[in-house]
């Protein structure tokens, strides 16, 4: 289960710092504001909700990230700012002035991001006179209320930490994330955050952010859902020195394998984090035609309600599992096809071979906080896998409830 | 509301009769064999699943009803007869043997068709001892017995009847289905059977019956899921006499028009009986650039749990919908589009207009059995539609309990 420590101390990353306060756009005065800061503008890359329907504040940080130097990220919870038409626009541009402002940067240099109820007004005002307490705060050890502060019905803050040694230098890698419906490719499906110290070249830094959204989460789903506000930022400081990080060399390599770490720990967080979700499962796709279709098929399976809801039920459901990679649109032999549900074999070569002893060892597994569903075809060497949670009562209970 | 009234008289086709009995498969006693038996081979046409799983009894539909004149069809409930191997299709041929036997029909003559838990085989040997009680049984009075015998998990069963009068002669039209979780496109996600008196002529049958399928069964989502067994099959006794409809006269488009009717509403009855169903809605989509694009916002929002959960809690989302169909793989405006929820307009070109008063009616609409949600664009003339059903507690119960 890759549910985070909450109680673990605020990982600090050179070049950064943090604040987060109440500013009063949620109505029980909770932490709905928050604030990164690097220490000079620095390289960022975004990747951004491709919903049709977007906020306005990913069109700003679609505009504004293309400068490639960016100085600070102002996120709100409480109120996505999403269908809000200009005044929305106007208010993501006030508030992101008013920070620009106070840290001496140019307007351009900062982003927003917002995530809550869609279609409601930003109270802008609320924001631009929080903002000298905002910036008042920021702290190398604020990473924590940061990431406490972009929550909305998330039921724990999502960090994780990777270092990595290069040129005699050591180098962190953080990622923050919020998000716990509305989960599901094609894209970022949440508001993410990266932060390192390495220096990093600005088009490799695009190039990585992107190929570990790929691998993250872009493999996860909760809902099926996506949202009109994903956007994930990756900022690098360089604070702590050394040769830029241009994608040539095994530097390169280790800085893109802790972003694909920190993203995955963060994105299974958010599937573990799923409205109501009690345990998770990975499905892992082989020996498919190629990736594409053993990720098409690892994708039905994982947003199958009735999958879903027999991971729920701790019920090692080989025939649910089965008919839906059945209709994922992709050519396959049924009769030779295997099935492992928690490593026991329950479907070989097509045939139902569950007797009482596997039924209750699947069973126990289908318990597990994590369980491993393995489906291998006999069409190829393709591979894909995704994470799902299950689908119980307490998703339905916040989703019938609950306005977003 | 389309659930159809369980206490209605069963309708009689001329040139058919049905039986139904409790022959042991379903543990509980409950009636769970069915046969349907026209006074002499006749046109027949079958739609099948696209699940690349497939039973035993939909490859030997396949195969039998190209031949084009079917006597008789074998139906039983509480077992699917699915991933079981050659010994599943040994039981069908056997059961349909056995039955054609009976009738003095060719075992060609027979079709199958099975539904149920998977992965389980079929008890040939208590269907084949149960065939002369069932053959006995035989009745122009039987089709309502027939409905209830191949329910599974549905609330009521569901038949739908029109007439329609052509050539001096009136002509009868039924429709028999079942179904309630694992329903959605493509295929007939479900078994249904269309009987006819009228005099059809086989290549004309068939493309009524695929077309009027396009328009009812591919419309309808429950939960996404489809199954190894989909089946809908159709049959023109000609008993009532006439000249042969073979596409090309007034008489063939009320028999087409009357088939799209029943078929509509089985499907209907299938949606609203989604496992732990409240309501239903009808997604409609206009001014898409192609029907195709219109259809696939449709069915995007009519599967997003997110909506069907604010189906559930009356909830009229406008933000969910908007979300959904933004995430449909295809572009549009947003910032001209138009949103009524139960005729209440929520979003204007792009804007929502919710006020108290449009905010009261239209969760007033969403608490109806049938909500109507229209979704308008300005990218072309195209039109598509979906039926689909609220996600509830019921659902989850329901499948985390259920073996299916």
């Amino acid at each position: 289960m890759s549910k985070l420590d909450d109680a673990a101390p605020s990982p600090r990353v050179p070049g950064f710092r943090f604040a987060s306060i109440a500013s009063g756009i949620k109505p029980n005065g909770a932490l709905d504001l928050a604030l990164a800061v690097a220490d000079r503008p620095v390289a960022a890359a975004a990747v951004l909700t491709q919903n049709m329907v977007r906020a306005a504040p990913v069109d700003l940080v679609e505009a504004r990230v293309k400068g490639g130097e960016i100085g600070a990220i102002l996120v709100n919870s409480g109120n996505a700012n999403a269908v809000t038409g200009a005044e929305g626009m106007k208010a993501a541009l006030d508030t992101t002035a008013r920070v620009a402002e106070a840290l001496g940067l140019k307007a351009a240099q900062v982003l927003p991001a917002s995530t809550g109820v869609i279609g409601v007004l930003l109270p802008a005002d609320r924001i631009v006179e929080a903002t000298p307490r905002l910036v008042a705060g920021l702290s190398a050890d604020g990473l924590g209320g940061f990431a406490e502060a972009i929550r909305t019905t998330d039921r724990y803050k999502k960090i994780a930490q990777r270092s990595f040694a290069w040129g005699g230098r050591t180098y962190e890698v953080v990622a923050v994330a919020k998000g716990a419906g509305m989960i599901h490719p094609n894209m970022a499906t949440t508001l993410g955050f990266v932060f390192t110290d390495a220096p990093v070249e600005l088009h490799f830094l695009r190039e990585a952010l992107r190929a570990s959204i790929e691998d993250s989460f872009n493999r996860i789903t909760v809902d099926g859902d996506t949202s009109t506000n994903d956007t994930v930022v990756a900022m690098a400081s360089g604070a702590s020195g050394g040769d830029q990080l241009t994608g040539d060399c095994e530097g390169s390599a280790l800085l893109r394998a802790a972003m694909l770490q920190v993203l995955e720990d963060v994105a299974k967080a958010i599937v573990a984090d799923g409205e109501g979700a009690e345990r998770i499962a990975r499905i892992e796709v082989r020996g498919a035609k190629s990736d594409a279709e053993a990720t098409q098929i690892a994708r039905t399976i994982a947003t199958s309600p009735l999958v879903k809801t027999a991971l729920h039920g701790k019920d090692p459901n080989w025939g649910r599992i089965l008919a839906a990679a059945g209709r994922a649109g992709v050519r396959f032999d049924p009769d030779k096809a295997d099935l492992d549900i928690g490593g026991q074999r329950v479907l070989q070569q097509g045939k139902p071979v569950m007797d009482a002893a596997r039924e209750a060892a699947a069973s126990a597994a289908m318990a597990e906080p994590e369980v491993e569903i393995e489906f291998t075809l006999s069409e190829g060497s393709g591979r894909g896998w995704y994470w799902a949670c299950d689908l119980g009562h307490a998703y339905v209970s916040l989703n019938a409830d609950y306005r977003s």
